[in-house]
């Protein structure tokens, strides 16, 4: 029996998604929904900045730090709140010893052996999103590949196969390989005359022949091509017995209905395909590059509880946690508040009632991501894994392989689970530590050596991530409608950044992008305000 | 019209191969051709090794390098002749400073900036070529992914679309997009009732409407969808105006007609599947790292000119190029040799009639790879380009970008030609200058960039490398059902090793499982020979 079948749309959506991160998710959407390509080309040009100009700047994720940089650099007076001890927001990486304390108090300690590390939030940037990699050329982050799509990784269903996870190359091939023998067949049955012109009818069967791996009669089999894609059951060797065994492909009702078809789907978009990057040592790498640039601008451990504005300027009162809660005020001329609207929304701030709206109107994502430290590498030495992902109908949804220290002979950090929506809701029924231990119980139907080697885990839930409430913006198409251009526009003396004033929600391009866009529109305000004062005097 | 149908299937084959290297070539060849994944579990054990037994290993290639390395660990006294003045043969990095002179005593000086370097023998290392890789992880050579397929990197035809070049993305997305629409419209239109189950179709259906970027009446158009994939006009943003342009795919008689179908082929192969890898800094740091296992038992600049073996010794005569081409010998109990049989068959040697006949059967295949130096890295810069390969059907057939020091601000080295076949003949018939000034100007077709950031460049024949005389055995199935068995036996003290025995010719891989095979069924020839010695007394 069909499994698809007894999905609705919106599981599927919520399905792929949980197979490819937010973004995915997008694909099967018809409107203007998330994430994509970059539209960012060049910093922004901020010259003419008029002299004493005050910004105040609230949160320190990359929207905060972009905008930080990039006004002080232009001659602005600039200062920037953030809640945590620490910039980047949710670019943000765990190491052995950092603490992290969720909503409702559980604390964990990260005890992860020194050199290795996890990115609880953003692990990978797009070739494309071209915006923070310019920032990261511009101060030396050093990046490497990160693979997304790893054909030896596997694909898993419990309700396929037994529960034998198969590799990625093996779904992938086969797909492609009965698709190309159904419609070859079809074209040869000139059942399609009136679609294909008949000249490039013969081309395209030579095509599918070639693309398919089939048989000069058009069949996709076990054959010496099939299993070049797929691979052999012996390899080739050297020597005296170097012959292969060719390898017997999937049947395509056991691709179709249990939905390891699905696992193909993320590759295909321009979101994961190749080349990906990740920083060398950690997303942080990223903030902590700002952090460099701005200096002492940052007050740590403020709590914005009020944003106040009028003819004359704008107040900001914080708690400063560093004393005891204690409430302090900082007058500025202009805001740019990257703070998620999941918090903003239960701040007391001025604003017209059509931002209030928007900034109501936007509800955040739930997601949870588990990093599992483990004795030896044994993905790469026993399964020849290298990166690259895993995908699973199990709670856990991913498995991701880290992408560097490739070969080495030491331990190393998983992404043993991640998980959205409402699987993410489930997921933090249970505590922080048992979250672990039942990322560890599930992947050890896939990778049968996680009980000997595992060591400890982290598990960060976003929805209960106090500086965060949430993932990510997740806009309904209604709702951008209706309240996206209020949100983004200029709003007395506020502006607001971060990736939920975009179209690339969850992706730091997007945090990054609407702080240029903020920036410039700002700076642009502000030239044509003192030219006004000019001209008044 | 088509271009494709007035090729013969061997040119189809050669284009192929001419767009992914040698291995590709394979995939539409029926039956065991060659290259693959490889059959390495782990090395031999060989314990037990009688003490004074003397082998001499022919060649410091990598089949050499493990054959040394392997026999000397078990105990036996080896030395090796190598007829370059280093090791590693076609495992070659060049570097500003090395000169290199080929056949007919061209002799060029390689002009690269500190630092960059350029692989003119192999250049990426599959993962499923575990032996190779397991010797990298022993001596602790630093491996970092190489990036076959990259969706940015351009698909070019000069007979296509005006010569414009389009990128992967466009072709994979619009190729994959059409082939799904056709398929989707022929199973709504019930041809295909016969082959797919009734069941199954209706997932199918939907399988190909998200793996095609369908719309919701199954056609492939310009879409949100379909623009996730191929990439927008006008991508996504953040602030007041993110809304992108979606763009319009190509129609499929421009990716038949032309060929540029052919670029998705290579992908597909577990060859070139992810993840590949090469080592840090240049290929030769596998044979450099052999080398400082092995210490001094090379002697360089030997030019084995005879071969002599009977019931009681092998002698092997060398010519020292260090001493004026002064003949020496050296006496064994048996020889590894590993000379390419291009070479091997010019040589006096002592075998069996099986083993010679085998020797002269292997033809070897020709090709050409040429390096530019550029001023910057104007194809990350300008073009978002990160690794990867182009392809194009101008004659230097591939350019390669390099996979280190991404967003890097310094110059960098391109594969600036990839040739082999005849097409690589037709690039010797000028000198090595000309074919890098014509790499230059056919790839500005390409990159307009090229002639104003051109610096310098380097180009190696393969067929014209006085010690390869060819880029490797091109068994064609014939010889390999006659000779393939003869050549790899061992032939009384004589036993052969290197990619031509065996099935992964061109890899390194090849070579390495040969010498694996060779030293372990030779040392079990010695052991059965020790006791049948002991035996007698």
């Amino acid at each position: 029996m069909s499994e698809i079948r007894s999905l609705s749309r919106r599981d599927l959506l919520a399905l792929i998604g949980a197979t490819a991160g937010p973004g995915a998710m997008t694909m099967a959407m018809s409107s203007l929904g998330l994430a994509g390509e970059s539209s960012y080309r060049a910093a922004p040009n901020l010259s003419g900045a008029p002299r004493g100009v005050r910004v105040l700047v609230l949160g320190a994720g990359l929207a905060g730090l972009v905008t930080a940089y990039e006004l002080r650099k232009a001659g602005y007076e600039v200062e920037v709140l953030e809640y945590n001890s620490r910039v980047g927001g949710r670019n943000w990486t765990l190491r052995g010893g950092d603490v992290y304390t969720e909503l409702g108090g559980e604390r964990q300690t990260v005890a992860f052996d020194q050199g290795l590390y996890f990115n609880p939030g953003p692990w990978r940037i797009p070739y494309h999103h071209y915006a923070i990699l310019d920032y990261c050329r511009k101060f030396g982050v050093a990046l490497e590949p990160f693979v997304q799509v790893n054909h030896n990784a596997f694909v898993h269903s419990s309700k396929a196969l037994d529960g034998r996870p198969v590799r990625y190359r093996e779904v992938a091939a086969d797909f492609q390989g009965h698709v190309a023998e159904l419609l070859a067949k079809s074209l040869g049955q000139s059942k399609l005359d009136q679609a294909v012109d008949k000249e490039d009818k013969e081309i395209l069967i030579e095509a599918l022949r070639n693309w398919g791996a089939l048989d000069e009669e058009l069949r996709y089999r076990a054959s010496f091509a099939s299993s070049m894609r797929r691979g052999f059951d012996k390899p080739l060797g050297g020597g005296v017995d170097p012959f292969p065994t060719v390898s017997k492909p999937l049947a395509l009702e056991d691709i179709l209905r249990p939905g390891l078809w699905q696992a193909l789907l993320p590759g295909s978009l321009q979101l994961f395909q190749t080349t990906l990057f990740q920083p060398v040592g950690g997303m942080d790498q990223i903030s902590k590059a700002f952090y460099r640039e701005l200096g002492d601008i940052v007050r740590f451990d403020a709590k914005v509880v009020a944003i106040r504005q009028d003819e004359r300027e704008a107040r900001v009162a914080y708690e400063d946690l560093r004393a005891r809660g204690e409430v302090r005020e900082i007058a500025a001329d202009w805001v740019v508040c990257t703070i998620p609207l999941s918090i903003l929304s239960q701040i007391d701030f001025d604003a017209s009632d059509a931002l209030k709206a928007g900034v109501a109107a936007v509800p955040y994502g739930a997601s949870v991501k588990v990093g599992l430290q483990f004795k030896r590498r044994f993905w790469e030495e026993d399964d020849l894994i290298f990166g690259g992902v895993t995908t699973t109908d199990l709670p856990i949804h991913q498995i991701g392989y880290p992408n560097s220290e490739f070969l080495g002979r030491g331990k190393g950090v998983l992404l043993g689970a991640y998980v959205f929506g409402s699987p993410a809701l489930e997921y933090t029924s249970i505590p922080a530590a048992e979250r672990v231990r039942r990322s560890v119980s599930l992947g050890a139907r896939i990778h049968r050596q996680y009980p000997a080697e595992f060591e400890n885990g982290v598990a960060v839930a976003w929805h209960r991530a106090p500086f965060a409430l949430g993932c990510a913006g997740l806009w309904s198409d209604a709702a951008r409608a209706e309240h996206y251009k209020n949100v983004a526009e200029i709003d007395g003396r506020l502006v607001l950044a971060g990736e939920h004033v975009s179209l690339l929600p969850a992706w730091q391009e997007g945090a990054v992008l609407s702080a240029l866009d903020a920036v410039a529109r700002l700076h642009k305000r502000i030239l044509e305000k003192s030219e006004h004062v000019a001209a008044k005097h």
